[in-house]
């Protein structure tokens, strides 16, 4: 049973095959986001703020911070950005950048032991990424693609996964540490998408015995009522063994996707936390299984 | 690769490993229905005719029709109901009833190849189901529990159904014409419904390769935000190859769980029918995956 612990100053988190799914908060990126951008360059944190608090209290257990912003000083900025949601939040943090000097930036001053977002499998980038990843004693993610680009065939992409995994482990970091995104397509253009992402996920866990994450908004790329899919995208990977996701926990569908998915999977004793999310004030629970299959068939004689 | 075929006077619908999962409408069913029950005892069939049409425009591509009023003359208002049904819709029809003379009654007035539910485990059950099914070329749900009752134990489940595919066999009826009801059991009581069905299921389709139906609601007995337990289990039993389900399609958030849940299994070539069902005035498939994945990734320099 794997399981990737990460923590802020105060709070730990579990990733694992045994835990409850873990939403990744995404929103904190200025990519496609201009104001954001523009806000964060002027070192204004504000919206930073609104959506680390709007995020936690939605129900993400971590949150992504990224700061890329074309020719801002990624690394200072993404700095003060961990620090700010590091002192108004408890929640541990994936540190998310294509540019090692911000990961370092922001390993540096992070308080607990942080996701690194992210290596792939290009040596070049593992041979600087995995390095730092080792130093702060932090957990990564892994993306399976390499120098050739994203490769459709997932097969293809298990092998680069495979590739992280045993460099990590090269550098001493075990493959506990390492959460592979097996990246996902979208499913207007390639139909078998959902398929191949349950197919990875479940070898990924079985061979690798790694946890796994993704961006899970890409599968609804282009199609109408994307929550819906979305949705029904992480249930079922979730029901293939999928841990963790990067996504935005504001959507009250995809959370309660996930949810209900926990409830599922045995990982919500007593539905607890389901009941917590949406007890309602006139007791539906009394209500009887009208229609049930079991309370219907016991009328044999 | 399993298809069970069933049919109407003019309509074929195929239940299959590699078919678009089927939705058997629950709803005509005076079960719990006490006006619903009133009339259909008196003759008025007003509202099993709109509870059919609803169903049907709703996504249905099956009805369930059940007749089961106490003290009521079964038989024949079962048959009334049937014929009444078939000559407003085209859907095949699963005919319902515990009693072996209004199954009968139902198959000697169906035009096309029924689907007969239900038989059990139950020896006495078996001898008198199982011929009427072979007499009227009719398909039938195989229900898991027998004369010691629904076993908590999903593997007495299971041996239940292979004794029932066997039996069937004996009186010529191929596998494929039996489905399997595995049962499922309200996951707020145990806590691990929703893992059993999912294994059952992968059992019963790679071991017996039978298809698979359920009554759905049955698992968020007792527990607030039916639709969205009930979403979830659909959707993870769909993953787990689960192919058809009895159950209402006038929730429009179970049905968009389904169709969701067959664009994810590649069931649903070019997303056609999802597109069909959520496509939107404005062009919301002309926005871009901002923070998707694969998109972002390719920054990485």
């Amino acid at each position: 049973m794997t399981t990737t612990i990460v923590s802020s100053a105060t709070k730990e988190v579990r990733i694992g095959f045994d835990e409850r799914f873990v939403i990744i908060g995404e929103r904190i990126n200025p990519t496609g986001r201009k104001i954001l951008a523009e806000e964060m360059k002027n070192g204004d944190f504000s919206r930073v703020e609104a959506d680390a608090i709007a995020q936690v209290e939605a129900g993400a257990q971590m949150l992504d911070v990224n700061a890329g912003i074309p020719l801002a000083d990624e690394p200072a900025i993404l700095a003060k950005a961990i620090q700010l949601v590091q002192s108004i939040t408890d929640v541990p943090i994936s540190i998310d950048s294509s540019i090692i000097e911000a990961l370092e930036a922001g390993l540096a001053v992070y308080q607990g032991k942080a996701l690194v977002n992210s290596v792939t499998g290009e040596d070049e980038v593992l041979e600087r990424v995995l390095p730092l990843v080792a130093k702060y004693g932090a957990a990564v993610v892994a993306i399976s693609n390499d120098e050739t680009g994203i490769s459709e065939d997932p097969n293809e992409r298990f092998k680069v996964a495979k590739k992280i995994v045993e460099r990590a482990a090269d550098y001493g970091i075990s493959h506990e540490d390492v959460v592979v995104d097996p990246l996902v397509m979208p499913i207007g253009a390639i139909n078998t998408a959902g398929l191949q992402v349950m197919d990875i996920v479940k070898r990924l866990r079985s061979e690798l015995k790694v946890n796994t994450t993704c961006g899970a908004s890409n599968v609804s790329f282009g199609l109408p009522n994307r929550n819906g899919i979305n949705s029904a995208f992480l249930t079922m990977a979730i029901g293939s063994g999928m841990t963790s996701a990067i996504t935005s926990p504001l959507h009250p569908e995809v959370m309660q996707a996930v949810r209900g998915a926990d409830v599922m999977m045995g990982h919500d004793p007593d539905c607890a936390n389901w009941i917590k999310a949406y007890r309602e004030p006139a007791a539906e629970g009394t209500e009887g299984a009208r229609g049930g299959r079991s309370g219907r068939r016991r009328r044999r004689a």
